[in-house]
């Protein structure tokens, strides 16, 4: 059977494991998402691996390099999902590190250092709303009094979820391997971007992972008739916050070269009615970038839009910020040989930045990473629409494999 | 007893017929409003009126004439609410009606023509999303095929609402007094705006009522990762929203010398999330003015912008129109009557338009009709904090028997 047959075999088999009817729904701690890592940790024994699986439920698979005590070079991702996600986030990097294990197989290579494949466990936020738990937990840098009593949408708590997966809360910090070193740490990702699709690059080498800056504001006009209340007698919450949408734009337009987004995803006007000026409007913003600098610019003008729009509208504007993280640089040493090895393999490619988290951001505390995406058919993920192309996924494969292969045959 | 205390007492009798704990709510065709009706009809006998309840559950309440051929001047208002509104908005107009009948009786002062009271049924849409009813069933335009399957929030029909209270859907159409002429109608009424309290003015003198044009706008765009997306890569369809709601409100503001108002007052994001490019909007937009040139010059420059929208942002933009009727002009005569009045008693007033609808605007079709308006503290209604002074009130009492007077004495 050809390689490329037999990683589809590998990627379909993974996602039979579904407990949705559109796109593949397999929850964290789900299961779905059990039996799928139990079918992972079979088909990793069957290539002679050392598997087990850890107290936050990540599952490890070794194999053994020459010297037993070198430190590993590691191939990760997460087979959990989104509710109705697709096939390929997370999925393609987990299985791609079992292709790589294959390919080695059947070349017979032994490496001076053990390779190790993880399957981190609950990297999506969706069902509680804290995402890379597995890799938090890893990097020892998990603060697990936050999560005990988190629900989701059944109202099951974090810690009942754990338990019906036989994981007990109270030994989550055992997983940590805070005091190991590994060699370096590789994720193959899709790009869950229209970039490289864009651009016609097949494999993006990705530099830095953005953190969120994260704020809830609240406008407070006052609702009144909309019939006989006249336009300058109003205080409208929604122009203010439509004002507030088109500047935090402006703003995130004049950071583009620096990769900054800003976006507005949740807006609502309570008790809003046709007849009624909008009295109130609650929004939720998100800003990003590698760039603490750029991203510190845009949220400078969004404030300074704000006491403008409070003056000249007469609202009350309130503005929390409920998370501000710092962004995580890459390997650039490892980032360098990924180049190379496009270059070598003559595979398009370009330098690029992560808006969205990933369970590497959290494994840089235990070695250098390298993080590398693959294109998304039109920047669609989280999505039933999902789609990487076969042969690309192949070429993200082959470039993980020399990227891992050189690391691992080094001393 | 001095007018001032039992106009009070009379105001407070009504008010005392309320299901809510949060202002009042005496909503259409409920125990609690069909008891105050019952109440007012007391009342209105005790004065040695005539009394019926028409096939719509109107009121009328008549105080005969030297002659009774002739055409009676009518004062007209409701004494439904809206769920949680306040104690003024309708109840004001009928308590007034029945306060002029005391004024005549007390004095023993006889008019040539009748004088009626009409308490119309189901002013307020909030049970049934359809408004003045009662009005439209009187004037006979009513088109009741479109009610009778109407649901209140629980679910009960119109007809059930109907026959709850000993009135029967298939006998609506009884209530037309379309064949009858009225020398005059008047309706006394808090502004439900700011603008009496803010120029200072105690009588406002309507000169026409506008009619709402009102829209459903879907604004679709492409959801995507907030993270992932560059911002030129987007199709953001909440800031299309908010381009167009700028654009509005600016529209609106070039045509406020006509009194012209615009108001997006629902807005969604269906699916939004925090870490999502809005995808989709919906909105919904309601645009008023007593002239349907200034309505029309907003409508056209919103979809001028609209279309730019599209082309700029690649979006998607549907609107529909569902509901766009014409703004009835009063009778020029009787304003005029009612400003001699006003400079006569030296009142401060104004001329003006409404921009919410009301009860008099379907009156029109039987006779000249005078709307008049007392101010509204802050502009604000349907709401427990409405409120108007009692010394308000009592003006806009003197100015309306004048007007009443006058018309029901000469021939």
């Amino acid at each position: 059977m050809d390689r490329k047959r037999r990683y589809e075999e590998l990627l379909n088999n993974m996602n039979q494991y579904n407990s949705g009817t559109e796109g593949i729904t397999r929850v964290a701690f789900t299961n779905e998402e059990q039996a799928c890592s139990h079918a992972f940790m079979r088909l990793c024994k069957n290539e002679g691996l050392e598997i087990r699986m850890d107290y936050c439920g990540n599952i490890i698979a070794k194999r053994e390099g020459k010297n037993k005590e070198f430190p590993p070079v590691v191939i990760g991702s997460h087979l959990d999902t989104v509710y109705q996600g697709g096939k390929y986030d997370g999925a393609v990097g987990v299985t791609a590190g079992l292709e790589v294990i294959k390919r080695l197989n059947e070349q017979r290579i032994e490496t001076e250092h053990p390779i190790e494949i993880i399957s981190f466990a609950c990297e999506e936020s969706s069902r509680f709303g804290v995402s890379t738990v597995g890799s938090k937990a890893m990097a020892g840098t998990l603060q697990k009094e936050k999560y005990q009593h988190l629900k989701d949408k059944d109202g099951i708590t974090f810690e009942k979820a754990l338990s019906l997966c036989a994981l007990r809360f109270d030994q989550l910090g055992l997983a940590s391997r805070a005091q190991e070193r590994f060699k370096a740490f590789f994720e193959l990702h899709i790009e869950q971007g229209p970039i490289l699709m864009n651009n016609d690059k097949k494999i993006g080498i990705v530099t830095g992972i953005a953190a969120p800056v994260r704020l809830i504001i609240e406008i407070k006009g006052a609702a009144s008739h909309s019939g006989t209340t006249p336009m300058n007698m109003r205080k409208d919450a929604l122009l203010g916050a439509s004002e507030l949408a088109l500047a935090l734009e402006e703003a995130a337009k004049r950071e583009q070269h620096n990769g900054t987004v800003a976006t507005i995803g949740v807006l609502s006007i309570p008790m809003g009615a046709m007849n009624v000026v909008p009295g109130m409007v609650e929004m939720k913003v998100d800003i990003r970038s590698t760039s603490v600098t750029s991203r510190n610019k845009v949220l400078d003008a969004l404030y300074k839009r704000m006491e403008r729009i409070k003056e000249v509208r007469g609202l009350e504007i309130r503005a929390q910020e409920i998370s501000k993280e710092d962004p995580v640089q890459l390997s650039e040493e490892l980032s360098l040989k990924v180049e190379r090895i496009c270059l070598e393999k003559e595979l398009p490619y370009q330098w690029m930045q992560s808006g969205a988290g990933h369970d590497a951001m959290n494994m840089t505390s235990l070695g250098p990473v390298g993080l590398i995406f693959i294109p998304s058919f039109n920047g669609i993920s989280h999505h039933p629409d999902e789609h990487t192309d076969l042969e690309d996924i192949l070429k993200g494969i082959d470039v993980l494999e020399a990227a891992v292969l050189e690391q691992a045959i080094g001393v």
